[in-house]
């Protein structure tokens, strides 16, 4: 292995530059030289790509977002795109290929190397911690303290107030950070995608919440369980109470990426260089029990990742 | 003035604390005593009343909200109301008022001194710097600060993706935060209710940025000018760019208050005490230049305040 | 087991709150009483004790520090002291104990487990993440956090001039804060109780880096390895580098706890009442590969955790 | 004028970024090109120069330090260096130059001015609040929050123990940012070179405050005043006190700017595009009761600013 490429893929996560810097540095450090491919498997089409030195990476471990830019690829998911992006690699004499992205991104890798034989090695960045194969995933830890501090600041004014606040979070299929930010958080009622919930029940529990003299409530939605705008117009029409809405967006993205990212995306990166120069493919690298593992992308990509019932229950019984 | 009472009243501000501490600190200092009057008006009337002393007040500097809680009373916009705390005056002894809160505070207050001739000092405290008599109000650097974090991390991440990007921020009646933040924050566009705008202008702005490299664009919504939303629905079908919307809500009220909010709320709550000290009454304190003066109520009460055009204009030029 | 008594003890740890306010919750969850003893054992022996509520501990999770405060005892460290101690542990009707410390903490609980046979549970909080028997402890993530924030403002500023900063952090028998936060943070050189190191490497270090461009150099010194003045002074002297030199403190120990250790917290309190609930005694609990574990007081007092050895490999990689 | 330059100099202050962007666009939407000169005089001297378009400030309204770098420069204060510099004012055609910097910088623009005649318009950019001829300089209001929030993490965890903590903070000549920060973090003493103090002023405070229960007491040392470990050492000896030192050093300096810096940045870098347009020169622009106004820079260079007695006594009072 003289020579590997490196992109980031689909949605941006805060860590990736970690992770980006984890690689180059893990790879000049044996001798590998590596090549940045910018905007995720587009410019690995239009030869968006650069060789990168120590220097490439310096002053990126705090920032947020990824200086490699990322996109999704229409042009990759055929097999034209792939042609012209294996012309590239032949071009730029690429013998391997970190892949940092989520689900889609290792479908496209997996593709790719059972097409043209490339090595791959994929690194699981994405703020769901949706991903089976790896107990958490770059981005998430940041993600959850954003929608945390968000909580924080809501909390501090929400004592002044008899109020209800509903804060609607990222998870289209995955309640994962509406979970651990709202068991962090200290949420009233916290509704994700996996576990079918009751607009009464939860209003249910506002009201004897406030018979008690808890003096607001904070209700966490993912946007794959409901509309935060809905629930709140329901449990206002519901109970009369004055509910408020925020809805986090793309903030909870950004930010300057928490240490627990940092090391995690750091450890990943340079295990995915070692697997290159060990001959592996077709792995994503990933943390499991603390350690890092190698595991098939067969038994990653689309393998379902059911959520901690145990957390779950324990924000249950912390919020009564 | 032997024995003063302090009120917060309206939406909370972050700040308040520390102007309670002042008022209550001057007032020990000059051998005042203080009554802290919980719920605003509400407590008023309810006689939810104590005394305070230097330890009431020890540690508050930093938490957001208000330590003597806030509410909106109807009560209080009644005859019937404001007996009940004429009583309450009576009973503990209150020679003077301090009232922080907003433009609906004053107004109560005033009243009440006009029935009652009870001396009466306001304190303006609202995020939304919307007071005229002073250049600003305790909490609305806060505010400001909170939605410049919001676009610090959507921009980190933003710069990873050609996207747009509304927020929505506070901002009923006024397009001061809006504005504030848009400058501060380098938005692309920012609509506030004062000036008349039109999504089509918007979109070609965000066009004519495109083609010229910019990765990503930023629109500031003051909740009084349009819904995000909405906006965000409009430009999706004017450009056919993905446009992502952010509605900050309640978050932005909150939160470690920032130096520049301490101070001035420690300034205008120790001047306060003072005025009330040297008998005056239905007066408000505020900043002008920098200097902490006290314009009459009557100055004050529903008088506008008008948007800095200057600012508005710098913010257009710097986001060419 | 109808009620418990919990404390904190030793030097405090962001976290904290969330684990007492777990203990409080669960237990009333399960219909346990709970008294809440204030300054550790020093509260324990002047029977500084309150019964709890689910109120007590509202609002609570976002704050640092602890609500029952913490104490160094020295009376507890003797017979008499441990003896006025039962006699509240009979006054007040506790039939088991949550201690939530660090090792001298937990030796305390033992000694007075072996002499009364009252049942006690630990809880590792301590920012230094110095106990056996449990992979992370309260209030260490969030002082990494703490410590990484640091090194980015001075990071920021760092890049405009070349120079080399020197950041001293806590740890006087343990490396951990330092080596976590210098991989996360990219430090260039991190001085740690555990590894021996010499000056001039350091120096050398520095000088190549210079020389290959590099705009500035941090230096992570763990209190126990060395004086972050010293090494200062040494590194000008041998360099002649403008040097310039933070010693962290205390801000390192508070602030928002971060989402992990909140988490993490909830998770061992929760545990804590589990434990005494099924009868257990003189254990620990603790998270190990990611799973709430207990383990006996005797595997875990006065054990050496080694720091983990490829952590300071890869940092040592990654800073080249 | 059609091209100007613009440069950074002396110690970096958060907020430069945001005072260069107002100056290159500024400077565009009038016609005017811009050179941007890196490392201060050291780039002018040494012709590290290069054209800036719109899209050179774009993303960086949000980072701290300078894109431009900074340095202190010897060879500028010579009649040699000047003369190199004058050399590339001709080669890349400037004329008119935009020094954002503190007093050391302007005095060498002024010589610079009076020896070539180019119009120079200064920029006050230092952390330290000490020029005069402005209320504000940018990167105070940013340090000041920088220090502030560092007295919040300590206050959260000193609640818990009966510590005596003393934060040395910058400033030689000035003890604006100690002041500012001790007054909105609540010190209980101040300690700044303007101001002779006494240690066993102090003590007596600290020892009077403890007998009225109060928990902690922090100190605010500016390195002007004293050196902070000196402090703490005879507080310790004077009273026996556990004492504790935080030397904030270089962390004052950086992280992302506050709204307020940014704000004043950006309009004072416009306003000093204005002057050059408008054929000023020898002028440093400031803000004087919230004006932005210019001021010749016979009466800023060397001029002394006092630090605002009413703040101090303020400080005093409300922390009693």
């Amino acid at each position: 292995m003289q020579r590997i490429g490196v992109l980031t893929s689909g949605g941006d996560a805060s860590g990736m530059n970690s992770c980006i810097r984890a690689v180059v540095r893990k790879a000049i450090y044996h001798g590998i030289e590596v090549i940045g491919i910018k905007r995720g498997y587009s410019g690995f089409i239009e030869a968006e790509m650069y060789p990168m030195n120590l220097g490439s990476v310096a002053d990126i471990i705090h920032r947020g977002g990824t200086i490699l830019h990322t996109a999704r690829s229409e042009r990759f998911k055929t097999k034209e795109g792939r042609a012209l992006a294996m012309e590239n690699v032949q071009r730029f004499g690429i013998q391997g290929l970190v892949v940092i992205g989520g689900d889609g991104s290792f479908t496209g890798a997996s593709i790719f190397h059972q097409e043209y034989g490339i090595p791959v090695i994929c690194v699981p960045g994405t703020i769901d911690n949706d991903i089976a194969g790896t107990d958490y995933t770059i981005g998430f830890d940041t993600a959850v303290n954003n929608v945390v501090d968000a909580i924080n600041k809501i909390r501090d004014t929400a004592t002044s107030h008899e109020r209800t606040f509903v804060i609607e979070v990222m998870g289209r299929g995955s309640g994962n950070i509406a979970l651990a930010a709202g068991l962090a958080g200290g949420a009233e009622s916290i509704l994700i995608p996996e576990i079918p919930f009751n607009v009464q029940d939860i209003c249910h529990k506002l009201l004897s919440g406030l018979k008690r003299g808890k003096l607001h409530s904070i209700i966490l939605v993912a946007e794959g369980a409901a509309s935060g705008l809905e629930i709140g117009k329901q449990i206002k029409e519901l109970t009369g109470l004055d509910t408020k809405v925020t809805i986090l967006g793309h903030l909870q993205r950004g930010g300057i990426p928490t240490a627990f990212d940092r090391t995690l995306a750091a450890r990943l990166g340079a295990k995915a260089v070692e697997l290159l120069k060990d001959g592996e493919t077709n792995k994503m690298v990933g943390i499991k029990s603390g350690e890092i593992v190698a595991t098939d992308l067969t038994e990653v990509i689309g393998q379902p990742k059911s959520i901690d019932k145990e957390m779950y229950e324990l924000a249950k019984i912390l919020s009564i």
